[in-house]
């Protein structure tokens, strides 16, 4: 249980800098880019060289000690205002997933104590961000597991892996946990257009652990229930409401429609750096909608006929109800509501 | 209503040959291929160069004209055991839509009474199935339409439109009547993977019809009906069992559990030939499991990490029980069931 993953980390940080994965590449090449400055960091979560609620939090954390190094160079004594500034560049990177502006929260409670240079402070806090991230997604996987009875197949969406967290993964947390106990006998993985994370991602992630792995369409789901070869969905999450509502990576939400209509479990497995007390249900949380480019075209090559139009919503909002269980380190949510999640960030987690 | 319908042709006979348009290469290139056996028709059918249930149907049928014009070429005598042959290889070509086997039915039951050259006979027969199939569409244009409650915007999926039949369409036909007398302002699109007719073929033939389109991830689709944007879905359909099931592209089954799920509309439109009552529900009919190529890769490039395998059902069958409406060209069957279906099959059909 203690043991730490040892395989696939989306980050590093390594000689003064941040190391990211180029997850855009994958799984043609695998190449790092090398970030020293915050306004590359943010660029970067932009462009979605590295994206995954987890991750993105654990980057921009990274990206906080490279600001603070940067504004404490330029003045020793004035380097405040200017880092508050990058923290905001920060969290503007992408709307959606609320770990990005927890960890952004998260360092800039430690501003106020510092009164000589923030560098190593913040990048201590970025380290253990990241290490609490992979324990978390540890304990989670433990735990979701639990609620498994296998052997069974389990059908995931997008990357909730090592490669959308610190390492290890949130939905594929449980899924590596579960199939080492010989409760997943094969996965399917919906290849998740338009980014195809479930292709590219999710299948390199778990061939890589050996995990047999098998894609399908996202129009293929249902159709994959109703012949009962899926006996859980288990996804990640980009934020969870108060109330139990998920936001999670587009399709997701039809997911649960189709597991209730099939009596297929659903389960979200995410840390509590998800979950967003603040914002009391999921229909008031801000919905990315990226360029219409990324429907119009695969990859450089355009596919629609010229004169088309696109709607490229990337994330959709999974109501509570249709939920049976959000996995946390802290614990399990069986069919979530406002005061169980409540109680559950109210309870003083076992350090 | 009798005026015919002059756009999209997706195949025609020309110099005594049967000119398919490659709809492999559409929006990209308009090309057209010229057939002059049989053999070539059944490949094009196999590869997709022509798709959609009732537009294979015709295809097949020209396909059969072809077949008897070789035949009775190499004998005079002894062309009905080789015909026989061929007409088994065209219905053959793809197992899931029961149009191929209707329109190679209704060829079969002239043979007997032909007593010379056959080929006049099948050739006429192939113009009456393509030109019935045309006015067919155009009577289920009208019918769907008057369903319709506009202004208003519907979703389709795949592509059931001109391409896919004689001309005209048959889902496409409903949105292009109801879109002439204003009830639709505007279409989504699910792109349909692994394909894409969506994307390629469907936004394709509404711009040139000058109806606003826009595509969405397949995913996405349960998040346009939470959000209150879809009124209807209207689709096609590649068979429709006796009790009312309908077979159809891979993701009409999931788009069907989340209509029902948000009280919004689902409509198949489709010509009586796609109605086979020797089917008594959908669960019986064999599902078309096409290469996982099409699924790791994307057109020729490689997508999917190496090691990864896939599984590729290309129909799915909806439970009669989540359809609205079934629109012919006979009559439209509302809440269908296996009585209903029975009495639209039964009645005489006003010629």
């Amino acid at each position: 249980m203690s043991r730490v993953y040892a395989g696939v980390r989306p980050m590093a940080w390594a000689e003064e800098a941040l190391v990211l994965l180029d997850q855009r590449l994958l799984p043609d090449r695998v190449e790092h880019m090398r970030l020293t400055d915050v306004a590359q960091v943010a660029q970067a979560i932009s462009d979605m060289v590295v994206r995954g609620a987890p991750a993105i939090g654990i980057t921009a954390a990274y990206g906080a000690a490279l600001a603070a190094r940067k504004r404490y160079a330029e003045s020793t004594v004035a380097w405040r205002e200017p880092l508050e500034h990058d923290l905001q560049l920060l969290a503007a990177a992408r709307p959606t997933a609320v770990n990005l502006s927890w960890a952004v929260e998260r360092v800039r409670g430690l501003l106020s104590a510092i009164d000589s240079d923030p560098y190593p402070v913040l990048l201590d806090e970025a380290r253990r961000i990241h290490e609490q991230d992979i324990a978390a997604n540890q304990r989670i996987g433990a735990l979701g597991a639990d609620l498994i009875k296998g052997p069974c197949n389990v059908l995931t969406h997008c990357n909730a892996g090592a490669l959308a967290t610190g390492g290890y993964g949130t939905a594929l947390g449980v899924i590596r946990s579960a199939h080492e106990q010989g409760l997943v006998k094969s996965v399917f993985a919906g290849e998740t257009r338009p980014w195809l994370q479930g292709a590219r991602l999710t299948a390199w992630e778990l061939i890589q652990d050996g995990i047999p792995v098998r894609l399908l369409a996202d129009g293929a789901t249902s159709h994959a229930m109703a012949e009962g070869q899926v006996q859980w969905v288990v996804v990640g999450a980009d934020r969870i409401a108060g109330n139990g509502d998920v936001i999670n990576k587009i399709g997701t939400y039809g997911l649960a429609i189709s597991a209730r209509h099939h009596g297929v479990g659903f389960m979200v497995a995410a840390p509590t750096s998800t979950v967003d007390m603040a914002l009391s249900q999921g229909a008031d949380c801000p919905i990315e909608i990226r360029d219409e480019a990324e429907i119009l075209s695969f990859g450089e090559r355009r596919v629609a006929a010229d004169g088309a139009q696109a709607w490229n919503p990337v994330f959709d909002v999974t109501p509570a109800a249709l939920v049976d269980a959000i996995v946390t380190e802290r614990g399990v949510v069986l069919a979530p509501d406002a005061a169980k999640m409540a109680a559950l960030m109210a309870a003083d987690f076992p350090a």
